[in-house]
């Protein structure tokens, strides 16, 4: 007798959406209503929850890893002419940004991936436009940049404590469509996430690194100041999110009250992403029987 | 009755060596004889062979990546103070550099990771002096850079190739010292690795790339050319570990015929030098109990 009741299903929380995850978190476009935005849902999980969220996380691992390398042979064989991925990560402070990078980024060769944070303005960026820093940070050919925050700081941050004049924070959101837009135009593949915390969630995570010696280093007591102005950021945030979201650089809104989900939604955001690059293995750039023939000579 | 067979040893291969592996694998001073390095060697390993290396090296992962974050944390608390690391990967091409990236420094947060590749000098390059552009990558305090290559080429395909005068890339030696000197005075922990492997095993992996055309982007025609060049580049090497062997920055001689030893040792010696450094987490650079009452506040 044939044992089939491994092939059963346990029940439909297993079963795969028919849509991607890239389009259950897409952003619609039109009006953003932030109250609407779930920090806690799970759009598309297909385990249980946070007790198989690793295995699923980690089973994307391979098949990112291919992809990445695929994208960096294409950079180092024909740079002129490969893609170059941009993911923005943006949310309040203990969003995990962090996180994910360390979760879901860390699933691939670190050698395919830039990194870049972006903090308060140097005198140095400050006397530049606000892009400037930006384009010094664009990954290379065949490279995964990772922006932990990004330009939308200057609708953001800027915007809320007043860093600018209004004039000069409301023309912004047209200089970035068009900044993207050019980027997508050259080849980048550009994926903008948005971690979406609840308050009530963000203050646990700020209590939990004073509860904790090992995470003083995480906490600034400003992020309480922040937290204070939620509803100047969500403002803020709404206008980022419903002015910026062009096709040539969607917003993708990440819950992220559960970090397993945050982390798995990212990762597999990537890899279809990815995916729908049918990426090739570059051709070779000589002549295969020719070098094989002095190979063996050696 | 109690079972201990779990806990007997199965033969003498699993007792650990009473010498670390960063005491094993230091390259003596003095005097260096290329050919009494074993590039099969597997010195120390306290498995059987490759099929247990791939448990040895993940089960440094977690270890390593608490001591990653603990410099990090340092680096990001009190700048000023906290170390640096930089793990220079130097060794023939196809020994493993990217390899040893992939696999060891993957085993940390790539936020704490800057990884730096050195090919050719562009043209800006070579208008500066040749350790211009090594400082201008060296790592932020808290991190862990990785030199793919580094200020060493300056004597060695400069050398073999004569790019430079002679008088001009003997010199270099005295210069690497002090440059290295002053590193470590300035709080840089330095782990310089020389990946040795034979013509043999090159020759092999040169045809396995041949082989596949998902590596044919690996593969260089000049390989080859540096192949027939193997001893000079060993001459060249001879001196780089020779006369830049110093207790500041020393070298550490692996064997890489076998990939999964050279992870493994490299791996294990990072660990193994950071934990001598008996890195603490930073105190906290605020009031704890008042801003634990501004958090319940909120």
């Amino acid at each position: 007798m044939v044992h089939t009741c491994g092939m059963a299903k346990k029940s439909n929380s297993t079963v795969r959406p028919s849509k991607s995850i890239s389009e259950l978190l897409r952003l619609p476009k039109g009006p953003v209503n932030m109250a609407s935005l779930d920090p806690a849902g799970r759009p598309g999980y297909p385990g249980h929850g946070k007790s198989d969220a690793d295995g699923y996380t980690a089973a994307i691992g391979p098949i990112l890893a291919d992809l990445q390398e695929r994208l960096f042979a294409n950079g180092k064989s024909t740079p002129v002419d490969a893609k170059r991925v941009l993911l923005v990560l943006q949310g309040m402070d203990t969003s995990g940004k962090g996180g994910v990078i360390t979760h879901a980024v860390g699933l691939v060769d670190p050698q395919g991936v830039h990194i870049k944070g972006f903090k308060a303005p140097t005198p140095e960026e400050l006397s530049h436009d606000f892009l400037w820093r930006i384009r010094n940070a664009l990954p290379d050919p065949g490279m995964i940049g990772i922006f932990d925050r990004s330009h939308y700081e200057d609708v953001l941050v800027v915007r809320v404590e007043n860093l600018v004049p209004v004039s000069e924070w409301d023309g912004r959101y047209d200089l970035i469509n068009t900044f993207e837009a050019e980027l997508a135009a050259a080849g980048y593949l550009i994926i903008k996430c948005f971690l979406n915390i609840s308050p009530g969630e963000q203050k646990l995570r700020l209590a939990a690194r004073l509860a904790d010696p090992s995470k003083y280093w995480k906490y600034n007591p400003r992020d309480v100041n922040a937290h204070e102005k939620w509803g100047a950021y969500m403002e803020a945030y709404k206008d980022a999110l419903e002015r910026c979201n062009t096709d040539a650089a969607p917003w993708y809104v990440i819950p992220s009250d559960r970090k397993w989900y945050r982390n798995w939604a990212i990762a597999e955001i990537l890899k279809e992403q990815l995916v729908a690059q049918g990426f090739t293995w570059p051709a070779a750039n000589f002549d295969v029987a020719a070098e094989k023939a002095r190979v063996a000579a050696i």
